[in-house]
């Protein structure tokens, strides 16, 4: 008993647990830091309390109160990065700036969005949703009707398919986390659990397949798997609290947690029961890439466990050595990350990084783990497991069987490949300066 | 073994578990609905899908994609309440929605706030954080060095001590739950533990206050037992994943999880370790209120547990008998909420609600029931209990300890008392129209 009590109470050591300089996970937590107080601690701050100024804001009265919480005007620069700002008759997408958040979730405001044929101004009044087909009484919804049924919360995050396409290049592009793995974002969604609406509508014992269709232009739609929209399937109608963004389905969307981003439905309004896939434009032509082996890669939804670090990367630097935490987000599309490892020399020698808890099934998990830079060069890369076993492939056994491109692409659009779930690596120099690199 | 597997496939009985049609918490989860059809089940959806009609946005493109994702035009009524609006010199309060809301936490441009002399447009380049007094080493941060300390990300609730003033009338308002309990919000608040810097400065141990002080105009200060400060506390940073919105504390903010809201500091710019509390405005003055015993409620700091129901409330109306779905917020000071009951005749008979989970620590917890109103005069209501025993007081007992207004007022800003956790009530009448009502 004794001896469990003593090891309790031990503060973790200081001393790196790999190379580099990344430390305990535990290290710097309650307790650890009073000890290493005397061995040097995390030891960043000035020691002397300086008088306090008096800043402008601190000798007269600051601004009004408006209807809205809004953003501070230093902090204007986070915004998502739109393409095809023209808005030309074509897909726009927009990213979320990941190197510039921290957390599980993303604002509202700044959750990634792709629309082929822009986003439909929908009247909620007016909007119906049909599911219909293989069932034993096809059923019409109001969006009236629809807030009555029991509803559930889940954090989830949506990724697309194309997400993280730059790093299919055989040279590593020269960009943010914002360019290269944008297209992902995690909300808490609130709705009603499809299973509870086909239920009511009575399925086909026959039936094996349901076809998504949505209220924009182009009519997008998919075919979703039956047994996915009995398992864990939503019809989303808030979003972090308040009803769905525009840009994001409003006021209804298909969420089919794990599955690429494209297959949940926005505006939904029709649901066809069936027992065959339909065979749809996203199914069969964009999401079917064609793999080294000649046969075209379809039919796979599941977005595969992933990880990046989010601090420090592209767009930052180190200004001196010494203590950081090194943080970052890890997902998977079949369950709750179960591990996250970090290297600091490139992926010779790994540490367990801490988990925020709760760990959300298929929703973003921030991992963090305290670090002490020397002022060397070096390289930070994450690996991520979930709690089926999957693991996130290195890279050279990942473009062996997934391909990639043939020449080093500068425009993010360009990439024909999907589904990236490999390595993302930040090479370091003596100066502070971060670069994307490959291990 | 075939019992068990037997009870655990069986679906709850669709008979009412209380009185007015209250229906067991797990009627209507996955595989009750499908045993419901054959005796009613949901029921509330027109059979036979119509056509499908080809309204405006079907039929042309939509709106461009912008750098902000924005919400619709149809939510434009989804803002706070603003006290104050020509914002003269004196406080202005911002309300939370609570009604339109859904969830587990609030939009970042809905949080609710209160600023006494204006929001202060701080350059965080410029601002710092000092810790001094009784401590081993005074420290001084920069945001840019705080932001290398090891952080965490928790769901916390934040109250002000006067939300819900206006339920001290005698009777009751008629206003709905953005002005009843509007200055409550939940985030996802991510910063570096309280506990960690005060390690690092190494506090005196006859030491037991620590004086919060900000950098507004007023330079609002409080005192916080040196306790709670290293056991909970944090220096906030992020709010829902992106930097803390100015009305809630940018660039940083004391945020002490349960305690009221005026003692957790905005604009955080010195924290002062001491021995005594400084008696400050906050904590002799407006936090003060005179008790029917004569004497003044001082230094009262937890906001205790406490639950309203938000669907259907005030400001709804329900316009057909049949099934609904109640569902509401509950909270705690003191930790998790345990139990959620919900009657439907005024307090006469009781069942218990479903919670959300992940139940956070000190955060909003969604709880719902399903419920079918026979068309009947119906009064609803919520009673929470938390996990460390503490549950709602009933209004009678309530009052007698803590008073009560003399007349009904009905300006919410008028109310002198403070902390109101006693119950919240919706009486419907046979057209559907809601008014809040005592029991």
């Amino acid at each position: 008993m004794a001896t469990t009590r003593h090891r309790r109470r031990e503060a973790p050591s200081l001393e790196p647990v790999a190379g580099n300089g990344l430390l305990d996970r535990r290290a710097l937590l309650r307790g650890g830091v009073a000890l290493a107080g005397a061995v040097g601690g995390i030891g960043l701050t000035s020691a002397g309390a300086e008088p306090l100024s008096e800043p402008a804001w601190t000798r007269g009265p600051g601004i009004t109160t408006g209807a809205l919480n809004l953003p501070s005007k230093y902090e204007d620069k986070v915004t998502r990065i739109v393409s095809n700002p023209d808005a030309q008759p074509r897909t726009q997408h927009a990213r979320t700036p990941h190197h510039m958040l921290n957390g599980t979730i993303t604002p509202n405001r700044l959750h990634f969005t792709i629309n082929h044929e822009g986003i439909p101004e929908i009247d909620p009044a007016q909007h119906r949703l049909v599911i219909h087909g293989m069932v034993r009484q096809p059923l019409i919804f109001t969006m009236d009707r629809l807030a009555r049924y029991p509803m559930v919360s889940r954090r989830h995050f949506v990724e697309c398919g194309g997400n993280s396409a730059p790093m299919f290049s055989n040279e590593p592009v020269q960009a943010s986390l914002q360019l290269l793995h944008g297209l992902c974002s995690t909300s808490e969604w609130t709705g009603v659990l499809l299973s509870t609406l086909l239920d009511e509508a009575g399925v086909d014992p026959r039936a094996s397949w349901v076809i998504a269709e949505g209220a924009d232009a182009e009519k997008l739609n998919r075919s979703v798997p039956l047994k996915k929209c009995m398992e864990d399937a939503m019809v989303a109608v808030y979003q972090n609290g308040e009803h769905l963004m525009p840009g994001n389905g409003y006021p209804i969307r298909l969420l089919l947690p794990g599955y690429e981003g494209n297959m949940n439905v926005k505006f939904l309004r029709r649901l066809m029961v069936t027992n065959q896939p339909a065979m749809t434009y996203y199914e069969e032509r964009n999401y079917s890439p064609i793999l080294p082996t000649g046969k075209a890669y379809r039919f796979y939804f599941v977005n595969e466990v992933k990880s990046f670090i989010t601090h420090p990367s592209f767009g930052h630097s180190l200004t001196d050595k010494g203590y950081y935490e090194i943080s970052g987000i890890a997902y998977s599309g079949t369950g709750r990350i179960a591990k996250v490892m970090v290297s600091a020399d490139g992926g010779k020698s790994w540490a367990a990084a801490a988990l925020q808890d709760p760990v959300a099934v298929k929703g973003f998990t921030r991992f963090r783990i305290p670090w002490r830079w020397d002022g060397q060069p070096v390289t930070l890369t994450s690996r991520a497991w979930d709690e089926s076993g999957n693991v996130q492939p290195l890279r050279q056994e990942f473009v062996a069987l997934r391909g990639q491109t043939q020449k080093p692409v500068t425009n993010p659009q360009g990439f024909p490949n999907q589904h990236y779930n490999s390595l993302t690596s930040w090479g370091i120099n003596a100066k502070g300066e971060i670069a994307h690199v490959y291990v």
